[in-house]
């Protein structure tokens, strides 16, 4: 009942927080690695010419912390427990190159019967701005 | 008038693709970068204790890959063009190190007022597994 003992231990309200500054070589390698050089994230001279002003990080790369933060919710805990997605992603204000963003994942809702968990997740600056939201589901598969 | 013509070249049924094999290096790269070592990605013993039998690619790497297929789209378009966000993001099956990921990214509809497009956003493996899945929009912001 390894499975049963990881859902019991993800209540409603329970909540972990993540934190990193979004260097230049996290946003560098995430285009390498998932080969998005969208000049929005890798030309500071033509970001010069737009309303943001500089490079900002990809959007995907604060879905990776919140999967990082999705992770620390469930250290330790039994049975196998996979990401099962994400609904309503949205990206309300840019993070730029040198941001510190913390990550906040809340349990909001359960489903008993399917062994899921959602959670709200924000990404916030250091100036107050989010610059990512969603909600995720984790699923307990054994 | 550079946005109402990139909005223009975004008509619904334009289609791109971009493949990638998941290497080791880019789940452990994305680990890294992201702080998600979950077992799943990087303990290739304990998942041999699963039933994936081995080591899984992050979710969020597979909506990096989607977010390469929305810069493609954009390629040379004038004007600022961000990502707005994603719906239903969802991961049906695993991507297993190795993989190697077809992800379709396909225009559905189009927001003319606010000037965003909707694009149905597929990754697929070689076995013709469905590995990632969800809606994508992209907004023109000038």
């Amino acid at each position: 009942m390894n499975g049963q003992d990881a859902f019991r231990a993800l209540p409603v309200g329970r909540c972990v927080t993540v934190r990193k500054t979004v260097g230049e070589s996290d946003v560098y390698l995430f285009a390498g690695i998932t080969g998005d050089l969208s000049p929005n994230h890798v030309d500071e001279e033509y970001m010069k010419t737009t309303t943001y002003g500089r490079r900002i990080a990809h959007g995907a790369l604060l879905v990776g912390l919140m999967s990082h933060a999705s992770t620390k919710v469930i250290t330790d805990l039994p049975g196998t427990i996979v990401s099962y997605g994400y609904d309503r992603v949205r990206f309300p204000a840019a993070c730029f190159i040198g941001d510190t963003v913390t990550v906040t994942y809340e349990i909001t809702g359960r489903d008993e019967a399917a062994m899921k968990t959602f959670a709200r997740v924000t990404c916030t600056t250091q100036r107050g701005d989010v610059v990512a939201a969603a909600t995720h589901i984790l699923k307990v598969v054994e």
